[in-house]
């Protein structure tokens, strides 16, 4: 089999870890399998790379801080070339401009586009354990460029993609894909398997264990994708197309607190006016999320929509400078605003789901602001002091804790 | 005018001086020049990432160690690009890769073959200042090389040499070339001027300021070289084909303690056997520096020489290995030994110099255990203990100190 195995940040921070995850991979090399490792940056090198560039550059340029932070992946990979030699393997180290992962031109943002796997093909012939910077790629005239925070996943998904791997196992810190964050709902349970589009909802709400990118690239190359502990023997969840165990109703709660609301008050009622909007927000490349439109007594148009709270400064700078063109009276916003969603393949076909979820929202004592709908997820945004107990209200509603428990009951059987 | 800039580690250690060198290359650039600057990992990094690895695996391999070390060039100039943007100026960072600057593949001692221009062409010709990572290259595969400790400085002047520069300016913590190391001779002094030849006889025989094999290059493409002080005005040392002024007898003195002696005792005295043993030394990759052969009373044939002492090990591992071959009696070996070297341009056609030199240390109380001469140099090997000792005596011997201030004095009427 080739397996390609991603490691996280945390699993490679410090030279004890390192060895622990070289054993890992030695282990899987002497099953007699090919081995391609895609490692994050240690422990807190981005960060620390990250501080070091504001204490000289408030606003550095994103093509200079992908230049700096790509280090930090190629120091790793080295790192551990030198812990499996040492422990009698082989391997070789790779960076992004060796293997050939070919990018888009978006620093600090940029989409994999091609994977050249003959070097690593060749490396992997020659009886080497292939280790590759995660989080990096090269552009069109070879210059560095990285994947957003967390794409390290997204190396390792499209690297199995293009060699074709018989599995890609996300090593982390946790031992899987969970019902609901474990530090806020203490009875949440490991998922034995998950649906990338469930997986995908979950990652792009806010769960953090998976980038939600690498499970688009899983998804479209229909890449067998397993997220487990790197502390643990534990057996972690499967992301895959169909899940073929009895369908939960839902399959997990997750919720982003990173969230601001904008509302754009007293706008003309003209056509167009939202379009101009969002014009704006793609322009300043600023992402929204939920929308809402509705027209107030006044005749006039009322538009709100929730965007990343590190996005803020520069969307409200937008808007302003633009608000006699918008035919705005006021711009307000809101920090005080979190994301809540549910995720189920399940609720689909079974109406009553948003009913329970907003009773049980109701039971908490919970103002919803707004609702977003789409086929396997509901998401609210209500106020961020709200999020832990709507968490622990939702999961307890829908029983997701007992539901898993009880086919993991009968799974064993 | 095209100048190379080249700011070493402690140049570049921390914000503030990394805010300081920007704005020496700005005024540069804001002079009129176009601007390309070479830059070594900021103060300690290049020995932290050798702890790292070696915490990891205590003999790790060459090319895994040029990977993990490049990392600090590359981090260097990517904060020096945000720092001259913060001030209003316009730079691109570039890697070895980027750059292309072709190596051979000698991973961790590799030398500059070939570099491509059209890069760094192109950024000088949008009006970008070009800062490149110092000490790296490529090979034929893509892979990352070292040029070995100090590499930087041959990157500068490379790439003065590829790019045709006016100037290479290499800026470190001193203020120039001195007679003698001021730590331990107080009233060394400063040249204004030096040959190529001297200077590289003074490199590789110890004195710290510029990397050998960047005035090897510097010669061959005829460079025009000055070596000053990063934090002060200075006027530093130009290191030139010919130096006009009137010539001292002797340039300068270094001393090198890094140095151990072998001899092998008692072989036979047979053709082909100092072959032999160096041919091993080769094969190890370990240099010979002085080299005595002398014939025992009982007609045996004794071989002596010098190596670095990092290389001690290795050299005598081959030879114990090979002693019974070697038809050695003993190999022994002495680690308590430093070389002192004179040079100067002058002594060639002054046969008083050589006499001069070995009184000086004679009325030191130095032992000189073996002798090297050349055009323009002359070589001892005596006891470390010794060297600080030497060092005064023959510097003042040779008035050094008098003859270059009279030589300042003259320059300034």
């Amino acid at each position: 089999m080739l397996i390609v195995q991603k490691y996280g940040g945390s699993s490679v921070a410090n030279a004890e870890r390192v060895f622990n995850v070289a054993k890992r991979i030695m282990r899987t090399r002497m099953e007699g399998n090919d081995v391609v490792v895609v490692l994050s940056a240690q422990g807190k090198t981005t960060d620390g790379l990250i501080a070091k560039a504001k204490e000289i550059n408030a606003k550095p340029s994103r093509r200079e801080m992908d230049m700096l932070l790509s280090t930090g992946e190629q120091q790793s990979v080295a790192l551990m070339a030198m812990a499996i030699s040492a422990i009698g393997g082989r391997a070789v180290s790779l960076n992004a401009a060796q293997v050939g992962i070919e990018t888009t031109n978006t620093y600090s943002n940029a989409r994999i586009r091609h994977i050249n796997t003959e070097r690593i093909e060749n490396e992997l012939d020659e009886g080497s354990i292939v280790l590759v910077t995660g989080f990096q790629g090269v552009n069109a005239i070879g210059d560095t460029t990285t994947l957003g925070r967390g794409g390290s996943d997204t190396s390792a998904v499209a690297l199995a993609a293009a060699l074709n791997a018989d599995m890609c196992e996300i090593y982390t810190d946790v031992e899987g894909v969970y019902t609901a964050d474990p530090r806020v709902v203490p009875d949440a349970v490991k998922l034995d398997e998950i649906s990338y589009d469930e997986m995908l909802e979950l990652a792009s709400l806010g769960a953090k264990v998976l980038h939600s990118r690498s499970v688009e690239v899983a998804k479209k190359y229909n890449v067998k994708l397993v997220v487990r502990s790197s502390m643990s023997e534990a057996e972690g969840t499967e992301v895959k197309e169909d899940v073929k165990m009895e369908r939960m109703l839902v399959s997990g709660v997750a919720a982003d607190k990173k969230v601001s609301r904008i509302s754009i008050m007293g706008i003309n009622d003209e056509p167009g006016k939202a379009f101009e909007v969002f014009s704006l927000m793609a322009k300043e490349k600023v992402s929204v999320d939920i929308i809402l439109q509705s027209t107030g007594a006044d005749g006039k148009q009322n538009i709100s929509f929730t965007i990343g709270e590190d996005d803020l400064d520069i969307a409200l700078k937008a808007l302003e400078k633009n608000k006699e063109r918008l035919t705005a009276r006021e711009i307000v916003h809101d920090e005080n605003t979190a994301k809540l969603s549910i995720v189920g393949a399940g609720m689909a076909t079974n109406p009553g789901v948003a009913a329970m979820f907003f009773e049980a929202m109701y039971d908490a004592g919970v103002n919803i602001q707004m609702i977003s709908t789409s086929e396997i997820k509901i998401t609210v945004l209500i106020a961020k002091d709200d999020v832990d107990a709507a968490m622990v209200a939702v999961h307890d509603k829908f029983k997701m804790a007992s539901v898993n428990m009880r086919k993991a009951a009968d799974t064993e059987e």
